[in-house]
């Protein structure tokens, strides 16, 4: 049956960029190509667009599906459609997939045009605020001058809080959730755990290991399943999961016997399958690096002084990867800064993951900001 | 300076038993040795003796230090000594290494009396029933008919409550410390997690890494660094690291940038030199196991009805591995029972590795409860 709150078939578009981008890290890219998508119309006055900035390992695809593959939505589909809360009748939604992606936009596994071979582990660390850099490229292709919102959770989030302090007259509004101002000492832990097991990893060849016909599979499947731990929460898992055998008595061995096992090692395996061992270092270095008041020494009142958008600021009880605590901090800096905020903790048992699911007040709450937006 | 509250130099002894070991997996040790410590002097009526669990990767050395090595410092010797919270004046402290561990205790890296051979992967699955089983017979052989007290932390402190279902009548007093009746859905997630670091790692070779002369080194490692992580709270970890950086500016690079990077890999490295890979995979399994309301269905009082002892529960308010709630719900069932209940919730930033801290109120409240204690 026809989806009617569905954007339907989407076709991803690829734009590419001669203006030289330099990076925060000193490097240049002296050009590259953006994957994006966009979802409902641009209207004549181009005020009525969103950007989405999506998190650590999705991409462009935000909304609707493929033609050749109606099982591949996009991952925030339950938030951008027509009549849902990103309303795709009022609003032209663009996803982008960042640089150092391997969806599409230049990355790790795509070519150097210096060099006429893949980057690989050559490819330039990329920060938040190079993302951005990049979005507004896109922006610029597209005619943007101004988004009425960017929008995103996690590491999107943070993108959507860079735009406010780099291109303040860019950006009308910011939808900033489950995020944080920077990872604490736990956060950068565990992606260096992360890291440390693709790096480890024989396979990995130190990031070249595309031209020796290799892939770090369990690298990457370790560290998707320690990931998906800090995604879920304590309560969630004990919900989902318990303390269920997969088959019956204990086996005294050591194949899967807990369900929790299962659901993780298949949840690495598909990982390791798709995703790119150095697109995924190169993500968590930008959380890592992620870090607005570093240049006022921690102070967020300071840091977030050239914010001129209004906001609104979500996160979930649940959340122990980036817990409230930080979002309040968050609230209280651009509180601070006397700026038009709007802020809810909402109850979720789904922790962080929360962000992406479909919970009723969370998107009640997303909805009424958005439809209180003036285009 | 001599330091008198040290029991000072310890000759660490082995036994060995030929009475066969049934295990709960149905295997069975025909014969195997336990590596242990006594501190303290056995009074004439054997009154007085109290055996310390230990948990996942330390051993039977629990405090002294040995006479070729002054700073081979024993794992609990803040608490036990003369003087000292467990008052080795008073009481004969008994350290012991569990079956299946790598300090001297039959385990995987053992020779097999039956094939000549290592155990290896071989070495059949333990359970803290199996712990408590072995332990007894060194009871026996050391004229012990009942422990005046049996104390551990985390994982020990499972195998204390083990004794009182088990044993109820040859344990008097058990000290139940930053311990869980059983493993959360995200407990045993991480387990996973450093499990398949270990399995997968190619130097495992499926646990016969001995007869080929490899160390599973990368495996160890993670499990190690991710462990490290659930040991230390989130507030502990900001205050001793924060997001300091170890040389100056960024390097935007994948060598040690944050100091909690290196000082967990640092960790990890010391860890994978000395603990044994099979060891570490057999212990995890053990905490996945202990669940003595198995069999009452979850329901804790039926499953602690048998114990007669005394308790001292012990939880700390940033143990984020073993919560308080966790200690609470042991506590109610124990209430339930109408046992001799004492309980505290220790303010203490250091998380789940709190146990093993010098904490004054945390030491004064087990002093207190030692001394009183009737020998």
């Amino acid at each position: 049956m026809l989806d009617l709150t569905s954007v339907g078939i989407v076709i991803p578009k690829s734009v590419h960029f001669d203006k030289p981008l330099h990076l925060k890290s000193g490097a240049v890219l002296d050009s590259y190509d953006l994957m994006y998508e966009t979802y409902g119309e641009l209207n004549e006055t181009k005020s009525n667009s969103v950007l989405i900035c999506h998190a650590l390992s999705s991409n462009h695809h935000v909304a609707g599906y493929y033609a050749d593959d109606p099982k591949s939505i996009g991952w925030w589909d339950n938030m951008i459609g027509p009549g849902k809360p990103i309303d795709t009748r009022k609003f032209f939604v663009v996803g982008v997939n960042n640089l150092g992606g391997c969806h599409g936009s230049t990355g790790p596994a795509s070519i150097n045009a210096k060099t006429g071979k893949l980057y690989g582990a050559g490819f330039p660390m990329v920060t938040v605020q190079d993302w951005v850099a990049a979005q507004v490229q896109l922006a610029n292709h597209l005619g943007i001058k101004q988004f009425a919102a960017i929008a995103g959770g996690s590491l999107g989030g943070m993108q959507a809080l860079q735009w406010t302090l780099d291109f303040p007259d860019r950006v009308q509004h910011a939808l900033v959730i489950a995020a944080a101002s920077k990872l604490t000492a736990q956060n950068i832990a565990f992606n260096d755990v992360a890291r440390q097991a693709i790096i480890t990893d024989p396979d990995f060849y130190g990031g070249d290991y595309c031209s020796h016909d290799a892939v770090p599979r369990r690298g990457l499947r370790l560290a998707r399943m320690l990931g998906h731990i800090t995604y879920l929460s304590d309560h969630s898992m004990a919900e989902k999961f318990g303390r269920e055998l997969r088959n019956g008595p204990l086996g005294f061995g050591f194949d899967v016997e807990f369900e929790i096992e299962s659901y993780l090692r298949y949840q690495g395996d598909k990982f390791a399958d798709q995703f790119d061992a150095n697109t995924y270092l190169l993500m968590t270095k930008a959380l890592d690096y992620f870090d607005p008041a570093h240049d006022s020494k921690g102070d967020l009142r300071e840091a977030f002084s050239a914010a001129q958008a209004d906001f609104l600021v979500l996160s979930f009880t649940t959340d122990w990867r980036f817990s409230p605590e930080r979002s309040r901090a968050i609230v209280k800096a651009l509180l601070d800064n006397e700026l038009n905020v709007s802020y809810a903790e909402i109850t979720s048992s789904y922790g962080h993951d929360s962000f992406l699911m479909e919970d009723r007040y969370y998107h009640e709450l997303v909805r009424a900001y958005m439809n209180n937006i003036i285009i």
